[in-house]
């Protein structure tokens, strides 16, 4: 697949923020190993991949809210007629 | 909180299938930082990330079957009255 | 597909409950037809999507924690090798 | 609160489409109601609610793609500083 790439480089700010929750999940993430390793509690692990997914779900948020006011915003006002198809594929996708 | 541990180990195999889930996943989410980085198309960001959320949604899977085939059924045989109050709670809690 | 029956019959409030949820359900879907007689703006049909989403998936949840707390923790304790796959089958397919 | 109105009426097909899906999704809570009457198997009646849910979510994302298609996209060439943040609400709301 073609490598594509936005039309404007991302926000610092967001770009940092984005990177800063990526790396904290992460290491949420070796922590659920390493209660796997220490046998932990089911209950205990399933609570902490809940919580990787809220996080999770929170980046692609962020994301798709700058797709929006970005990508999609310049391609509706281009009057492409195919950029609404696009975020309904993409927000089915997403949990 | 009180740590708390599974009465008996997890099976080693699947110790490892969990362990190798989470660390793809991590692996995934480096290419994702490195797509921000890039400045890569929200879009294709977009299915990367949502691709994690299916493999985390996996490995959540797998910890909760795990769950209800030791602890929980070992509850319920043991009359344990709150043990589907629990897994109710899980299951809410997971996308 | 042969019809198949719960052992014992449901809780007579419980049922009550479920079956007043329903009807409120049935009542808020009509008033969503008429929002969208009335060409009412799709944000605001939108959110009476949801309730009715959110609705729904109580009575999934009534229905599956009575499921857990009666037929599953009666085969759990006649050690039926298969009730913990179908509660997982059950999960994924809810929302 | 205030009743908001589309700028334009929906397209009669469509509306055909939504208002029928909408008495399918009664016809099968109704079919849901009588399950329990009749003490079915727990397992059969969340196949059910599921089947519905799946069907509800169809509806909204026909009314969404329908919104983004005409009010956002409207809104999005007018220069609305506000309609992606609604678009992202919205989203957040339906499963």
């Amino acid at each position: 697949m073609e490598c594509r790439f936005k039309d404007q480089p991302r926000d610092e700010k967001e770009l940092r923020n984005l990177k800063s929750r990526i790396h904290r999940i992460i290491g949420q993430l070796n922590g659920i190993e390493k209660m796997l390793d220490d046998n932990r509690y089911c209950g205990d692990v399933l609570v902490q991949i809940s919580a990787v997914e809220s996080a999770l779900q929170s980046v692609g948020y962020i994301v798709l809210k700058d797709h929006l006011e970005t990508c999609v915003r310049d391609k509706a006002k281009a009057d492409d007629p195919e950029v609404m198809t696009e975020v309904m594929e993409l927000i089915k996708k997403l949990k």
